[in-house]
């Protein structure tokens, strides 16, 4: 009964697809740009996610083709779909994951609720959104961004002039929302139609990096999780996405919850399902691109905190850690410490949410240099 | 913090460690025999276990050894140990998972329980044995037997003839003992001393094989699960036992708690804590041959049951079984079935032990031809 998934991209998402492979006996492959990435164990292929020959190659003998990232050019999915191979989450969908202006346009479209938005091709135009939002706005690259990257606040349009020089790409720019905090809603959906949504979970960004992720989100009304739920799954059945889907939220400081960003893969908003959910996001992701029936995704504990570890340090400090902290789920994802960089992540659970919090934090302290 | 473990031997239990390898990253190595064993993501070396030369070249550049299965010789743990390797469980505990009549003579002056049993050499000394306990009694192979292979319950020395025959090694005879059912105690022990042990379970067996495991053992009292954590602590700590250790107990028709036998590794007795407890005995393994702070082990829910997948079938039974059964937890080890052959185990979770071994039961029932 031998399934095959075949992962681009050698990250750690690649890499946290992989226990979950092993034990369902589903056999997985990865193509990776270099040796010695995190999913390097399962590393069947080095090559460029980005050359159609490469890709094509890579999709020879698997019954799915899905990823560890969105950077896999259109043109290059909509060959490897022209081949025959099964494409998870297909290029129709990740267009809206790859393109944030095609995004805002969809889902204004939908009748969904986004912060106010233009599409701006000068800085004039630009200046125009900012004086028309109270003096400031988010523009923002509609390609390539990520973590913080190609996202910036600014009060006026020459401080993305560099941005203006690059191409000819209209860059998007939103209002400042005023959010009291950011939620995830996160959910697996199957070819055939099927969605499973996990509970909605608050997301602390420092720097628009996620830090910290409370699962369930503390002190929701039926009726935000409830608006939450319909407008992640609205997302999910229009735009025809396939596998994990993070959609990030604002919670406006008005009580408006607003989509700020798509993610069409296993998130960073998801990874306390790992050891706090019934079933995990990386799971469910491989149950959901081969069209398997989903598992339930009820949170296992009352509380669930997530921490991730940035930058890092190359010292075991496991010994200290699990004397510490011995009932925290420790996760590290095989890469070199860099200042910044999220090398792994701490997931405690528990009754109590201050308890877990300090708990989650004092484990992933050890790791931070 | 790069920590590397050596995994001697390729099958099940060494493929169950990667998991929790890859989630702690540490980096985990594997020699196998073949290509294409369970254990086959992690496969760095080929090579034969009984051989100082390959056992020697594969522990270089590992921080610790451990094993998969108990079959390595203890000329070449030796030679191991003397290399300056690191080699948990150590060949001095090991020598009483290898060798049966060791092991009962260890047990029985430590003034532990188990069967009256007797060294025989010949068909008369066992005519002997049996006359003396009701006419029937079990023999056993000192060496190399596992799920039913190498023992024999008989009524006549005649009946293990062949056995005489083979080598000039002594046979274990043990009284058929009369049991209500067996348990097992697993535990975790350090190098430094540490010990953590997972609640008592019940282990259903058929054929010598185990078929289903319901965590906690039900109907238990205070005190027998007190005499069996005594038993098994008292064994890993006079035996030096590091890493996984499970005790294999008869509870007896006169209530009594026997040590059946003894298994220095991961065992399938403890397959249900991978969902079912706090810590899997695969996370905790690894912790423990690292020398590493043990984690908690409590049970996660009320009931779990394990049900082995014995035999199998090549066909894809997931869309069937997932869509019954989407909360059981499905495990596959990447093996060829053949019939009576274990390719996996599924474990279901819940409130209601009889709801739960349903589910289980149904789940697994989904995989056999």
């Amino acid at each position: 009964m031998s399934l095959t998934v075949g992962v681009i991209g050698g990250g750690q998402l690649a890499r946290m697809m992989i226990p979950p492979a092993i034990e369902l006996g589903i056999d997985i492959r990865v193509l990776a740009e270099n040796a010695g990435e995190s999913a390097g164990i399962a590393v069947t292929q080095l090559g460029d996610y980005r050359s159609v020959e490469d890709v094509l190659r890579f999709a020879q003998g698997v019954d799915v083709v899905t990823f560890d990232h969105e950077h896999v050019p259109q043109e290059v999915l909509r060959a490897l779909v022209a081949s025959g191979a099964a494409v998870h989450p297909g290029p129709d969908a990740l267009l809206y994951a790859q393109d944030k202006l095609r995004m805002r346009e969809r889902l204004t479209a939908l009748g969904l609720p986004v912060p106010e938005w233009g599409a701006v091709s000068s800085i004039a135009d630009l200046d125009v959104f900012i004086k028309a939002h109270g003096g400031r706005a988010v523009v923002k690259t509609a390609r390539g961004g990520y973590d913080g990257k190609g996202v910036r606040v600014v009060s006026s349009g020459a401080e993305v002039a560099d941005w203006f020089d690059d191409d000819d790409d209209p860059l998007l720019v939103e209002e400042l929302v005023e959010f009291r905090r950011e939620l995830s809603q996160m959910l697996a959906r199957r070819p055939s139609g099927e969605i499973a949504l996990w509970p909605l979970v608050e997301s602390v960004q420092r720097g628009g990096v996620c830090v910290e992720v409370i699962a369930p989100a503390p002190g929701t009304s039926d009726r935000l999780r409830e608006v939450a739920a319909e407008v992640a799954t609205t997302i999910a059945a229009e735009l025809g996405v396939t596998g994990a889907l993070a959609v990030e939220l604002f919670e406006t400081t008005d009580d408006r919850l607003l989509v700020n960003e798509l993610a069409m893969r296993p998130h960073n908003s998801g990874h306390w399902s790992i050891d706090g959910a019934a079933t995990s996001q990386f799971e469910q992701h491989l149950r959901a691109v081969l069209d398997l029936p989903l598992g339930p995704t009820a949170a296992r504990e009352p509380w669930s905190v997530m921490v991730n570890v940035l930058g890092g340090t190359s010292k075991n400090r496991y010994p200290a850690a699990l004397a510490d902290q011995p009932g925290a789920k420790y996760h590290f994802y095989g890469k070199e410490p860099r200042p910044g960089r999220k090398v792994g992540h701490v997931t405690a659970g528990g009754d109590e949410l201050e308890e877990v919090v300090f708990r989650a934090r004092a484990a992933a302290a050890f790791f931070e240099d």
